[in-house]
């Protein structure tokens, strides 16, 4: 990985968060923008080259709803940007590193991604993120 | 804040996290490095322009061995770099921000750190760091 692309950070309410990142991080979100297909609706804040995207679930159950719900608001995944996604999975499965889906899906921002589970990594959401053709 | 110093992820066992680590990453961690007075052992990485530091608790009491005893290995914290962290303090406690101690300390890295509790940042907890004098 050569690149940290954004950081995922769940909250219950988008417009109160973004008005609390805001005054955090002394900016105004960049743009905002629904994904239907995943059930979120996210802001995104560009603190030096890194993004930092808050995550709002639309649906219960959509994944950031149920993240909310069992663990509270917080730190959600890490995303690694990456050239080419079949690449970077085909070298970390043999490392023992097992991904949610088979195939990449499209992501907010313009994006393909795909997500490493938690459980193979130490805890940690990973998404590797690819821009989309 | 300007910049995105590094990401902290709690781990129960910095060795083997630094393996996992190098593997995911796809590069060795560039130090190790013990804080005696916070209770912790730390690796990092470079990805990019941004730190990803592992944090093992070397104490039972320490916070990072309670946070992976209480929610299990995974993010722990976001720290931004400042040049002046207690300009940032008196700019963010009158916006509600709560800092879990008065003064900055010494952390790992050569920095002075402080923190703002999680209550008051949408469970994030969120690291200020500056270089030390």
């Amino acid at each position: 990985m050569k690149r940290l692309e954004h950081i995922g950070i769940a909250v219950r309410n988008l417009e109160q968060s973004s008005r609390l990142f805001t005054k955090l991080l002394g900016q105004e979100p960049y743009k905002t923008e629904e994904v239907e297909s995943e059930g979120v609706k996210t802001s995104f804040f560009m603190v030096g080259d890194v993004k930092i995207e808050l995550l709002e679930g639309t649906r219960s159950d959509s994944a950031i709803a149920r993240f909310v719900e069992s663990r509270g608001e917080g730190l959600h995944h890490l995303a690694f940007h990456t050239d080419d996604i079949p690449a970077a999975k085909s070298r970390l499965e043999p490392e023992g590193f097992v991904f949610t889906r088979e195939k990449p899906f499209d992501g907010a921002d313009n994006k393909q991604v795909i997500f490493i589970h938690p459980k193979t990594a130490n805890g940690v959401l990973v998404e590797l993120c690819q821009d989309r053709a």
